[in-house]
Parts: C-alpha cells; sequence; structure tokens
C-alpha cells in the first residue's frame, strides 16, 4: 500500500521541487476530508486516485519526507495529516498581515480556509485613510504609514498583498523591510524579493486556462 | 537554445500530465510579460532562471506539443505565446458565468486578469433576490431561478463558483445540467461532477501552505 524505497540517506526538504510541495498540500486536503468523512486510515491508491494522480506518485512524493505507511494498514489519517503539517510548517500558527482591503482583501478577510489551516490574519492595511480604525471579520484596518509599526509589534511573519498591480513591488518592499519572512501576492505582476524571502503568487486566470486545456482538448477530440 | 528530442510520433495533448499544464501557464504568463518588456525572443535558460525550472523541464514540458525553437534564436515570443494559448484553448473568447456575488464573487468580478487572457464574465447569480438586475462592474446579476435559462441563452461555456461550501455541490449540478463544460471552483470544499466536465479547484491557503514549506525549512535550516 504504501511502501517506498528504503534509503539511508536523510531526507533533504531543502531540496523538494515545488510540484512536490504543491501535490503535498492536495494529499493533506484530501486527507482532512477524510478524516472529516470519518475515515481512520487510507492507501497511496484511494489518495491517487481521489486526486487523479497514481499510488506511485504519491508514495514517491512521500518518500521525499519518510516513511510514513504501515503494513498491511496504509496510512493513518491522523498521523499522516500532523507529519505533512509538520512539513509543511503549519503545524504552527502563523501570524499574517493584509495589505489592500479591496474587494479581494474583503473576501481574503471572510476566507475560512485561512484560520483552518493555522493562518491567522492579524492585521490589514489599506492605502485609503477612511477605513483605517475599522474593523472587517474581526481584524483591525491600519493606515500604510503604519504598517513597519504593527508588523513589528505584532511579529507578523507572512504578508498577503491585494492591492493593484501598480502597487504591488513598493508594498512587497515594504513588508520585506517590515521583517515578513514570505508573501503571497494576489496582484497579476511578478515581484522581485531579496533571496531568503518567500513569495507565491496568485494568478486566478491561470485555474481557468488549466480548464479550458481539458475542454477544448475534449471538443477537439470530438471533432 | 530550444532543442527537443525530434520524435515521430504525433504528440498526444489529451495525456499530458496536469502539472505539464500548469507550467504551460506559467510560461505563457512570463513569455506575455517578456513581451510587454519590449523582449522579441527568449530560450529555454533564460525562461526557466525567471522561474525557477532548469531549462531541460522547459524543453521537455513544449515538447508535448510540437516543436518550437529555431536554431541559433531560441523561441520567439509572439510566435510561442500564439502556440501556448493554442494549446490552452484560449486562443479564443470562452463566455464565463459566476455564480456567488459576495466579496469573493465582487473581487473576481472585478479581476482584469480574466479578460487579458480571453475569458469573458457574461453574467453573475446570486441567492439573494435583491441583488438581480443590477450591473456590477458591467456584468448583470441574475437570480438563481434564472440561471439555466441566461446559461443556455447566452451559450456559457464555464461557471466560476463563489458561493458558500455548503451550496457549492447544488450549483456545480445546476451548472452541468445547463451545459457548462467546466467549472473552477473557490468554494472549499471537493465537488463531484460527471466525467466529461473539467473542473479546477481553488485553495487560497494551498498558496499560503507552499510560502510557509520555504520559510519553515529555512528557519530550520538557520537553527
Amino acid at each position: 500500500m504504501s511502501s517506498s524505497k528504503s534509503s539511508s540517506s536523510k531526507p533533504n526538504p531543502g531540496h523538494v521541487p515545488a510540484a512536490v510541495v504543491n501535490r503535498l498540500t492536495l494529499y493533506l486536503r484530501e486527507l482532512q476530508h477524510l478524516l472529516g468523512d470519518g475515515e481512520q486510515t487510507t492507501s497511496s491508491n484511494q489518495l491517487g486516485q481521489r486526486l487523479g494522480f497514481t499510488d506511485a506518485q504519491v508514495r514517491k512524493d512521500l518518500a521525499h519526507f519518510g516513511h510514513f505507511g504501515h503494513p498491511g494498514i496504509g496510512y493513518r489519517c491522523e498521523e499522516l495529516v500532523q507529519a505533512i503539517r509538520k512539513i509543511l510548517g503549519t503545524d504552527r500558527e502563523w501570524r499574517v498581515a493584509l495589505v489592500g482591503v479591496g474587494n479581494l482583501g474583503r473576501a481574503l478577510l471572510g476566507y475560512r480556509g485561512f484560520s483552518r489551516q493555522g493562518f491567522r490574519l492579524i492585521a490589514a492595511f489599506d492605502a485609503d485613510q477612511s477605513k483605517a480604525g475599522k474593523k472587517i471579520e474581526g481584524v483591525e484596518i491600519y493606515t500604510m504609514e503604519q504598517l513597519t509599526e504593527v508588523l513589528t509589534a505584532e511579529r507578523i511573519e507572512l504578508g498577503l498583498i491585494a492591492v493593484p498591480a501598480t502597487e504591488a513591488q513598493e508594498v512587497a518592499d515594504q513588508l520585506v523591510t517590515a521583517g515578513v519572512g514570505g508573501i503571497v501576492n494576489f496582484a497579476p505582476v511578478t515581484l522581485t524579493v531579496p533571496a531568503g524571502i518567500s513569495k507565491v503568487g496568485v494568478d486566478l486566470a491561470r485555474e481557468l486556462e488549466q480548464v479550458t486545456f481539458a475542454v477544448a482538448n475534449r471538443l477537439r477530440a470530438e471533432e
């Protein structure tokens, strides 16, 4: 079920391809769904089938980080959830700030998926002074001038950028100066950050392109 | 620069791994940025470097679909953009409907990245009757009861789901019944759709998890 080649070398998470990390987050979510459905154990086969991967792919991905299967049982869901959260670094709470309280920013403040995975939105910032002092979804809004002060005082580790594209790089620079270690950028622009700062860009149109690829190929096949 | 193993077998886009399609959308965006910066040509090396992939990875991914490089030149940006859009099916306009006009829905209606990539938001739907008849970002809001009628009349091909998790499956069923071929789901729940319908789930917390993985590993390495 979950055998993997034994290896005497210690797994090195520092050199794991981004695609593997991406799949780890999918495995985690699927395991959480299984637990929610009352399932105690699963297999690389079941996990793979639910996500459209081969069982070999699942085993190979997990083998980067150690041995998680039990002979004759497979994976224990709860145990594997804990292991993956530890690998992803979400076995503890992360303190997060949001910059940009427009429609997308408001949606992010109300997004329940964050707190469920250990992300705590502590503070939000907006260039519009009239928003300052208000609370949205329990999160206080500050002015941009307060950013460095609040981020330091609140020990913010991660920043979400939901400002217009033209302002995103300046905001990223300010977040880095204020000491955040990672940035998730929702503005449709590629950011430059110093080495040692992690960033992920979220481009919503890319999700649609993956759907059109499948739809277009099906239409082509039917022609 | 962009050599790829010649092969007599015809590329088969129907069996391309999802990870390759995912990277294609990244190559497309990077090529569009290069064009925006006035660059006419690029190389697998340059493309890879900008995205953190090896040049071999870039060449291997593109080789699934044909030969795109020119000896001594590399890739012509405009030509490769057109080729990838054709592969992804975005060389034409797609007619899109949105269900759920809350904060996230409003953000999606205002998201400029969609029209830039050929996605045209035609209609939006919400269970709150008081929103019906209004226009947001030029898109008319309809009641849920009008969904099938409007989707058929407007020949909608793709649906975006931005409703609460508890309602997402029912909305997906309605979209499928109304004839959409693909769904992008922003609700934090896994949807079941019939074979032949494409779907992608957008889980915003997964983006953060990829950042924490990198940050946590850096912290561990520093200990």
